[in-house]
């Protein structure tokens, strides 16, 4: 069975090799040398670990019919042999956004932000996994994680991709984001 | 800590007396004597019930600012003295529903069955709290748990309303739908 279920376990194991941790907005986590990702729960007893994220792939929660059609048509599943460059995301969102309504949330999205049409522009270069944590269990340290990989004649491309999407407004309403790169390395 | 996590237990204890449990499409839920339902998760271990359900209140997924605003004015918290009855109702939706962009969905459930509209009818009479399952973890049982309570005199208004949505076009993609009436006797 393919699990929803998502574990990333920041470590000295696993073929991810840590490039950077960088808090990019609100508290770090411990840097780490390695991240392991799992399909999967995993039993946290007798594993050493300096910490241990979960996420669920879910619905999507803003697409149209349209946009989703033509994200289907580019995007590419991660793990392409070429995508040796990972970044991991983890995002908090502030209690103003998520008190917003279904309306006035799509609106700072995409009307205002277009997070859909500047995702699309590098596509399919950049592949991308979106994993949601909020809804999980009450206590989550994040919203979000988004799992993104892209081959490395691509990083400044993807760092334009991040740097665009942080200026727009949806970003106003993050209050906790981590940055990890990551390179492939298996060990 | 206000937890958004709630458990539901089925078995021989609790305030809530099951005056009977149906199947309404799928599978049933085994029937017991008595409903208990705790804010915050329940460690299963030593607890005799014949199931355990949980859910997590998170933000809303179709209502509009205009529809927020009406709902607000009108809607009551769950728990008012007069509100001895209530329904459990858990269900789940099939894959159909969650392969819908989020359009799709928002057409179906308000254009189409006009789940808010319906729903706004019967307020303030009947209290309601809805709680999501889908996303605590990739193998519940449901999608989501709604808890309904009214006063024994509302009771014909409450199966109507029950009645109307069953009857919309949403409703055919409910693949697994129990309900649960109670009525609440401290003992």
């Amino acid at each position: 069975m393919n699990s929803r279920l998502f574990t990333f376990i920041g470590g000295d194991i696993g073929p991810w090799r840590v490039i950077k941790t960088v808090a990019i907005q609100g508290e770090s986590l411990p840097p780490t040398n390695r991240v392991e990702i799992i399909a999967g729960p995993v039993d946290p007893a007798g594993l050493s670990a300096a910490w241990i994220l979960r996420g669920i792939t879910s619905n999507e929660r803003y697409v149209t019919r349209d946009e989703k059609d033509r994200l289907v048509a580019r995007q590419q599943a991660l793990g392409r042999p070429e995508a040796t460059c990972a970044a991991l995301i983890p995002i908090r969102k502030n209690s103003d956004w998520w008190a917003l309504t279904q309306d006035e949330r799509r609106n700072i999205f995409e009307e205002q932000s277009k997070h859909i049409k500047i995702g699309l522009e590098y596509l399919p270069a950049v592949g991308r996994r979106l994993h949601h944590c909020r809804d999980l269990a009450p206590d989550e340290p994040f919203d979000f994680i988004t799992l993104f990989d892209y081959a490395p004649a691509q990083e400044a491309d993807f760092d334009n991709l991040l740097a665009e999407l942080r200026a727009c407004e949806e970003w106003k309403y993050v209050e906790r984001e981590v940055e990890l790169r990551l390179s492939r390395e298996e060990v």
